[in-house]
């Protein structure tokens, strides 16, 4: 960002929603030439506006490299004509699932060897160009997806983007990306969203009982249904037999909670039943040990120590002003805030072992810290 | 917290663990007589030494108020063991499922006038008396939940207890408070272990790609088991039949996923099978909606500003300290770490209109702001 970009323009980018236009914003920022398309006309002069690039002129040449960024089900068909169109560029698309692209493009005759199809782990909650910001990727992962007949050099050009964008490039193969992405992103979407709909007729007592559990599994229960359905249906390969597997989970859950209800009226519950029960949790204890901690290391032990602060402008600043002085970094935050009183709660996670010295700096310069 | 208690001794404390023990801390600070007991000698000694209460005293009149906090599966004996023994003092507990309480301790023939359940929302990863604070209720809600034949003046002791250790009093029907729990906590907990199951077989490669979705989903999979499997049995009649409506919905996408990936192949998926997927998502969109927001009000829809901040102490201060000389309130804080770099992303959500404002505000100030 802000460096020259070792990508050679002209760069073409087809459709210049938030993540074409972010592309072109980014590329532009390193001094790259970018011809923008858009099948809407306001699309892509208000991406033009915002600095993505520029518009089509009658003596452009061939583009070097050509990024798809339509919406996914349209992707492949946009991918066949620019292939077709442009015989000597690199066409890559940045679609979130890529064996249904690479499929469909092989279906179509495109050529293999100038696909390298891709996805950028970035997004926002708000869509079209002009949301868009040339440090959408920044330190994000950026998956590319070579095929067979990808030649290095293609694999080298959409790398090198990539890197050009601020984005960590990761090689992976089209199906394992899309069995990785049903895993950590897929499933877990549909999971929020099923906890989030039973709440669709809670009463309110119950959600004022809602902590910050419920609101982190069902955070992304807010997502767009529209593109959900499209990702989903789209990697219904990968995502079916995750969540086969789940739902079998999910079962012996219901039969063991079956069991444990009939035997609370008689007082003694199968030991079978409670240890499916236990076995189901403990599971989850392994998996969510196994997502990589900060700066892609392994999953860190922290010591919390929860303090009370202050609703106010400045509050949260102070306490983390303090932690800084105390030379103490923090690893992780989370903020609670409290049900009709005029004070949150901040979780400060710090390496292992700093905790008490932490809980000691802070009480000594008057915070309250709580359990 | 400091003031006088309202509440007056000398109470009993029965289980002198994470819970008990924190009730004695807040109530001693507040002025209260606490006698504690517990089947461990060691684990009341431990109480003792951390300022929970004293030990009993040969002379020690009847208590006004008993507090058992037990395992769950044991309070029901433990409440009724106190009734007999203490024949004038209103008798309260902790577990966090209140229907089985109240039934094994009618069916106990314990006198129901002077027992009310109670359930304070607040824990910790840590357990036993050394993790026990006189703030852990502050600003928490205390289910308080009488039976039918509960005295008002028993009602009003607990409700007092509440106050008193900083809690927010809610007074909730044992089988009300049973099903909210089990729609707000119980099966978000069994939809995050299963998520976080199916991790355990994971690609590493495909961990990398997790991000803050996958977390948020996850963090709280890495729960005790055993405490667990003890809340779920115990509230199985509750959770059940969300969790077979959640299973419904599960089986209804597991079969629209399939037809689309049948129809992926044959280039046209079925349009109820789309339906059926958007629905689910839209279904989760109006749930997640209903879960109240800060101080109890409804929802709020936040401005997401997200800047670069370097991993360095005081680094995150001085971004809150700029904030808060502009005169902006932090609604909400999410950190995410990119991976592979010593530069962390913080999304900072403020009312929504104010977004605009600290984006301007902040770049001013020489802070990148990311997408």
């Amino acid at each position: 960002m802000g460096h020259p970009a070792a990508t050679r323009g002209p760069v073409r980018v087809v459709g210049t929603g938030l993540l074409g236009a972010s592309v072109g914003m980014a590329l532009r920022a390193g001094g790259v030439d970018v011809v923008l398309a858009d099948p809407s006309r306001t699309t892509v002069l208000l991406a033009r506006d915002v600095g993505a690039g520029r518009l089509p002129a009658p003596d452009d040449g061939e583009p070097l490299l050509v990024v798809v960024a339509a919406p996914p089900d349209v992707t492949a068909d946009v991918v066949l004509a620019e292939l077709a169109a442009n015989p000597h560029a690199v066409v890559t698309d940045v679609a979130s699932v890529k064996s249904a692209v690479l499929d469909a493009v092989r279906a179509g005759g495109g050529d293999l060897r100038r696909y390298v199809g891709s996805h950028p782990m970035a997004g926002s909650e708000r869509s079209g160009p002009t949301a868009a910001r040339p440090d959408l990727f920044v330190g994000r992962p950026w998956v590319v997806a070579g095929n067979r007949e990808s030649t290095p050099e293609a694999v080298l050009t959409v790398r090198t983007l990539a890197t050009d964008v601020g984005a960590t490039p990761v090689l992976l193969d089209a199906r394992v990306h899309d069995d990785a992405v049903a895993l950590v992103s897929h499933v877990p979407q549909i999971a929020a969203s099923l906890v989030a709909a039973r709440l669709r007729s809670a009463d309110p007592a119950a959600l004022d009982l809602a902590g910050q559990g419920l609101r982190d599994v069902t955070r992304i229960a807010a997502s767009d249904p529209a593109l959900w359905t499209s990702i989903l249906a789209a990697n219904a390969g990968a995502v079916g037999p995750v969540l086969r597997a789940l739902r079998d989970d999910l079962d012996t859950i219901v039969a063991a909670l079956e069991q444990a209800d009939e035997a609370a009226h008689a007082e003694q519950v199968a030991g079978g039943a409670l240890g499916a029960i236990a076995g189901a949790i403990a599971a989850g204890n392994a998996g969510v040990a196994r997502i990589p901690g900060k700066h892609g290391g392994a999953r860190r032990a922290y010591d919390v120590v929860t303090v009370l602060v202050p609703d106010q402008p400045g509050e949260l600043a102070r306490l983390l002003g303090d932690m800084g002085t105390a030379g103490i970094n923090l690893e992780e935050l989370a903020i609670e805030h409290a049900p009709a009183q005029a004070v949150g709660l901040a979780a400060l996670s710090v390496l292992r072992g700093l905790g008490g010295r932490l809980e000691h700096e802070l009480t000594a310069r008057g915070w309250r810290v709580a359990g």
